[in-house]
């Protein structure tokens, strides 16, 4: 049996741009929905429409430029959003409205002041008239992790009926661990009649730090989308990381699933839109952090200079990365001297790489970080001064 | 029932500090090991005396003023390791020795070029000579994630029996999913003669973005240690966030699960560390990043606004955040702006806000962000010039 595709939807240029300090211009969308299509993105949700007057026009720039990758616009249950996301994707050569309302108590009661009965019928509207402009239509249940499996089944079976194409699931809090989320996808898996002609997406934010864990979950009990951002940005703590997921799914599902992602341009993607929003990457991000291949502590060193499956199971230039770099610190033990020594020329014999290794030690403990040249030094100064 | 403990076990000073870079002094570390005793933590790993005169000064320092909280120092199931720990901690209140060895075949096919039962008998050795120095001695299976389970129960059985006090079941290289994770902890809980008498820890790495959802998994299924570091920090990807586990428990196991941790200091030891280790922290961070409280489009601040809890699972007060923060950007909404204008003194009327708000749509597609006194401006030149 072939791997069954898991899509990826970006919401880099729409719930990531929205994050205070992010916003991009027109030519930078451009710039990075291309890379995306060229990533192997299956859908780019390119912003708003209704929101303001640059968003609707970016949405529009887009749907004239990309070709491949489906292009999506956001709104809410409302006929006016849905009109103008309508208008902006008429160029579209896959467009897709993405429309949806919340469905929790807290939205229903709070939020809306209304009842599930008035959600549910304006769910179907909404559904109903997006398609008079699109046949892609994805409907979302906002705050569905903190809905009730019962009317979620009802309101999915309601907008399947009215013609949705992709029903998304979204954890809009961060508040589901990964046995709820699993369960609410498969909940809806099994329970919604006519699921079969829907796509389930997860969407899952990051405020508790399980965002990944929880969308790889949803796959396993039947999402065959990941709504996803490069680098997680978005509100809050941010959405679910593209690069972790699409890792995961290639790392530990192959065979069973697969995504249409370019891994190899996962760093370069990492570092356009970090640049691009100015938001940084901490060194430890999974996958396209700065230090997410070095390795610095004398037994993982040595680890990975025997073998490197050891202590890496990824290939770095899997996703882009051209080394996995080894830095030489206090903890650093001889095999990694003698390694970065031979590097830059040194063979070392096991009384030098004693002496050298104290002399390591006194100075990385000075230094945060000992250099190549900063070792080259040291060999020359205390070895080979010896030795000759 | 009263709730059951999860001891927080901090790994920053060892574990952490060993990143490239992230390397502290003896005064700095004495700070921040002040403070993670003052937050809370069980235990505090305090280096890795063996691998240089500085980790031994630091872990000897640190046991003579950490009073409440376990010390406990690093070594490879080596003799000498093992007998320099001994003597770093000769100070401490509550020493731990924390030896171990790698067991999955990748450890002791390629590094060791070892069979199991020699490796077992080292593991054995080292604990027993442990116990000679410290009545409380942690047991590291190295690589536990890609050991086969039979002989991960085997050698936690042979080390518990020799004494061991807590066994740690660490998945080095971030590989595990959730699942595994903590079948692997529940196979050693239901088939390691003496279970009772140690603690069973986690130590997941972050590699695919899944060490949080692996230690949350992992005390489900009967761990009550977790190793974690602040931000996350950590070699690679780095290790478990400290804040996140603690606040997973606190948010959605409270009555079943407790750590002795006092989250208001979260943030203040967020930036504590950061700043030390000169790591920073990304906006997007789940718990402590600059933005994990912040709402920006109109959707959600218009829902905040209304209800805190529609989009907010956790007080920002609770891990010592002052205020949800409200920012303004092209995605913002009327309700985002009437609030704010009021925060500043403007009660605007329906017609002033419809006003308002078109100028701020263009005023935005601008700025990135609306500062107060943008907006400030705008309502005095826009609005009270007609209005007067």
């Amino acid at each position: 049996m072939s791997a069954e595709k898991v899509h990826i939807f970006d919401t880099t240029l729409r719930d990531g741009e929205q994050v205070p300090g992010c916003k991009l211009n027109k030519n930078e969308k451009i710039e990075v929905a291309l890379k995306l299509e060229e990533l192997g993105v299956d859908i780019i949700e390119a912003g708003f429409p209704v929101s303001s007057p640059g968003d609707f026009e970016s949405v529009s720039e887009l749907s004239k430029i990309i070709k491949n990758a489906t292009v999506c616009g956001l709104t809410r249950a409302v006929e006016n959003d849905i009109k103008v996301a309508g208008e902006a994707l008429i160029h579209a050569v896959r467009p897709r409205i993405h429309t949806g309302i919340g469905t929790s108590d807290s939205h229903i009661l709070h939020k809306f002041k209304s009842t599930q009965d008035k959600v549910l019928e304006r769910a179907v509207a909404a559904v109903k008239y997006a398609k008079t402009f699109v046949e892609d239509v994805e409907f979302y249940a906002e705050d569905a992790g903190r809905t009730g499996d019962e009317f979620l089944a009802r309101i999915c079976e309601a907008v399947v009926k009215a013609g949705a194409t992709v029903l998304n699931i979204p954890d809009t809090t961060g508040y589901c661990l990964p046995e709820e989320y699993a369960a609410k996808i498969g909940y809806l898996r099994d329970n919604v009649n006519g699921i079969h002609k829907a796509i389930l997406s997860t969407h899952c934010h990051n405020d508790l730090g399980m965002a990944t864990a929880n969308s790889i979950a949803g796959v396993q009990f039947g999402a065959r989308q990941i709504e996803c951002t490069i680098n997680g940005v978005g509100e809050r703590a941010g959405n679910t990381s593209l690069e972790e997921v699409v890792m995961i799914i290639n790392q530990r599902f192959k065979g069973q699933y697969t995504t249409g992602i370019n891994t190899k341009m996962l760093s370069y993607m990492s570092g356009l839109v970090s640049e691009r929003m100015g938001m940084i990457v901490q060194p430890n991000k999974a996958i396209v952090g700065a230090n997410a291949f070095a390795h610095s502590s004398g037994i993982h060193q040595d680890g990975v200079i025997k073998e490197r499956s050891t202590y890496e199971i990824m290939d770095p230039l899997d996703v882009g990365v051209d080394h996995s770099s080894i830095v030489l610190t206090a903890r650093s033990g001889r095999a990694a001297i003698a390694y970065r020594a031979k590097q830059i020329g040194y063979d070392l014999t096991k009384e030098e790489l004693d002496i050298a290794y104290d002399h390591f030690l006194d100075l990385a403990d000075k230094l945060k970080q000992v250099e190549d040249k900063d070792l080259e030094q040291l060999l020359k100064s205390k070895i080979y001064k010896i030795a000759s």
